[in-house]
């Protein structure tokens, strides 16, 4: 096992009615600005249990903070927040928010240019305080310190983590994520997915219980996803995703051992140029990094073979192949197209995609640092 | 899944050498004490890493804290802390120095008696801030924010919880725990193996991941138990089980399902009235709690069976009475005696436990809180 450093401050507040309960969380005194989306909040209810738990306190809006939240969006928040003296955030919304809702705590107090935070990695050194009210399982923003952004004009889509962005607390009531279509329930399982293969699926660090939480999740997900699909408001299985995508990305399957994301940049960039959603460039990545990474990955390919989707006839070759086919099998099944030519992207796109990542100095990525633009190209001319 | 809150803001330091970046996390201007036990650190080279990291800093120190420890000791740290206005603590040891460590720091700011912190429930407002360098893996002490305390005067073994009482960090150098006896790394794979079944072996809450995460952790156990009595230097191993101790009792195997305790109430009996060590009382309690309790316990003994140890063949019957003798083959494979009799502790024993623990309020025990003194009694019959 690696050494390691684990710190999670995060209060999450699980379950039904949790709502209810955010009142006590935030200074009685605080001037609290929302912020959320494109008003789904406001259909299904959970903008009106925002504001009931709220009553009689001093509160703001900022509402149209997009997918792949923008720059350009997120500072006009910052400028609203120094205007009426804002002092407490509360996320209601996405993975998108909740970053979204990151960038602007540190913005605030950010001397400069705040695109810096993203671009130079310049230290975040304060942040205000915010909450959140999660209601898209997916990216497990709601229980991290990290954040990506997406700078509209030059379309760079960059990430960046401070200590000081960690949520107060994060609400996780399943109810609320009854109404999002297919679509992004689809999204969020691939999503959860991939964060734990971008932790786990790397080689041997002698960390079994590392490498069996991973494969915990991992399997929820299989059996879960489609009862949630299937069954919207089987409270359980959602309960179920919710969890398993907030355990995914908060830092503990992660501690102690190597880690890739290999996948997770080239699909940035696939984000920035083509507008495929978050998840979709997942699906269309993964399977490819796990072909062309075969050979570095071959141990963990193994054990994910066996432990994971319970293969265990046939030659290792054989029984790689099974793994990763399961893998872009099980993407499709919860509605998630794995193919770059699903998306209308041709391959004579790769080297724009290879040009991005090396102006965000992507060029050596991967468990050894062994990912360069030549290998990148490999991975996507298998995307096709 | 039931609702749930998690909070947990322990930041760990987990590795080689960690010792030394634990200035780092003290105020540069305070006052501190460090608390340990019998003086084992002082064989072993920790107290001299503790030193070092803290050169230059205003250092006090407090020993002797007890295995179990006594409320008449930590008074008299208390008593020390006010006369020279320490205002951080620093606990080096094994769960019961970090136990002692968390009452103390409750105790003094505590108005009125504090054993009443535990005897009557009275809530902690305020604590000092602490830190610990963890040297035995077992209790989980180390990243929770509960303490069991004993009043030696009475025999009284009392347990209190409070926010106020989480490490501010903890050190887990593997390394440290080389030197401990085969008796106390046997304790701790008991104790860690006991917290998990006590969160896990109830009834089925339609929660895979946390049920998937409690047999990750007991297999791991199981595994690298066994190693690292064999070989006290392997790091890994080493590093495995302390990881795993860890993960056992920092909430969130327990977030969202219900949870058993009995075993653990009973064994703090025996402990207060026949000075067994803790682990010892797990040990001998837990196989026959499980037997008492086996109808109510059945769907969970049965996956238990199958997926922690294997055991798919014969009928249900078999698999479950199965399943509790290996869990008993185990704690005894690990060097801990599983009958009351290897202790010298007569079936003449029981009315006393019984009638402490109606005195301590511990009358419906049990994840159907109808676990009652007839119960207990036909449990520690079996223990004999």
């Amino acid at each position: 096992m690696k050494n390691f450093a684990f710190y999670n401050p995060v209060k999450i507040l699980f379950g039904k009615g949790q709502i209810a309960n955010i009142a006590a969380e935030i200074p009685a005194d605080a001037k609290i600005l929302i912020t959320y989306g494109g008003g789904s909040i406001k259909a299904n209810g959970v903008y009106d249990q925002v504001k009931s738990a709220l009553a009689g306190r001093n509160v703001f809006e900022f509402g149209g903070i997009e997918p792949n939240p923008h720059l350009e969006t997120l500072l006009k928040a910052v400028e609203l927040i120094r205007k009426e003296g804002i002092d407490f955030l509360l996320a209601v919304g996405g993975g998108s928010v909740v970053d979204g809702t990151k960038f602007i705590a540190a913005a605030v107090f950010f001397e400069g240019d705040p695109w810096d935070i993203l671009a130079k990695n310049a230290p975040v050194t304060a942040a205000l305080p915010f909450g959140a009210v999660l209601t898209l399982p997916a990216t497990g923003s709601e229980m991290n310190d990290g954040s990506v952004v997406t700078k509209w004009e030059t379309k760079d889509k960059l990430f960046f983590a401070s200590s000081q962005v960690f949520p107060r607390f994060s609400v996780l009531d399943p109810e609320t994520t009854y109404s999002l279509p297919p679509r992004q329930i689809g999204n969020g399982i691939v999503d959860a997915y991939t964060h734990v293969m971008e932790q786990y699926l790397t080689y041997p660090a002698n960390a079994p219980l590392q490498d069996r939480m991973a494969e915990s999740i991992l399997k929820t997900l299989i059996e879960e996803g489609p009862k949630t699909l299937a069954n919207p408001q089987d409270y359980d299985a959602r309960a179920n995703l919710v969890w398993s995508a907030t355990m995914a990305l908060n830092g503990l399957i992660g501690a102690g051992v190597p880690q890739d994301w290999t996948t997770h940049m080239i699909g940035h960039e696939l984000t920035a140029l083509h507008g495929l959603d978050h998840a979709q460039t997942l699906a269309v990545v993964l399977p490819s990094t796990l072909t062309i990474r075969r050979d570095r990955k071959w141990q963990k390919l193994l054990q994910y073979a066996e432990r994971v989707w319970g293969i265990v006839d046939g030659d290792q070759e054989q029984r790689v192949n099974d793994a990763i086919a399961k893998t872009r099998n099980f993407f499709e099944s919860v509605g998630v197209r794995t193919r770059l030519s699903d998306y209308g992207v041709g391959l004579d796109s790769i080297p724009a995609i290879i040009k991005n990542l090396e102006k965000h100095g992507m060029t050596a990525l991967g468990e050894y640092e062994d990912v360069n633009p030549q290998v990148v190209e490999q991975i996507l001319a298998l995307c096709a």
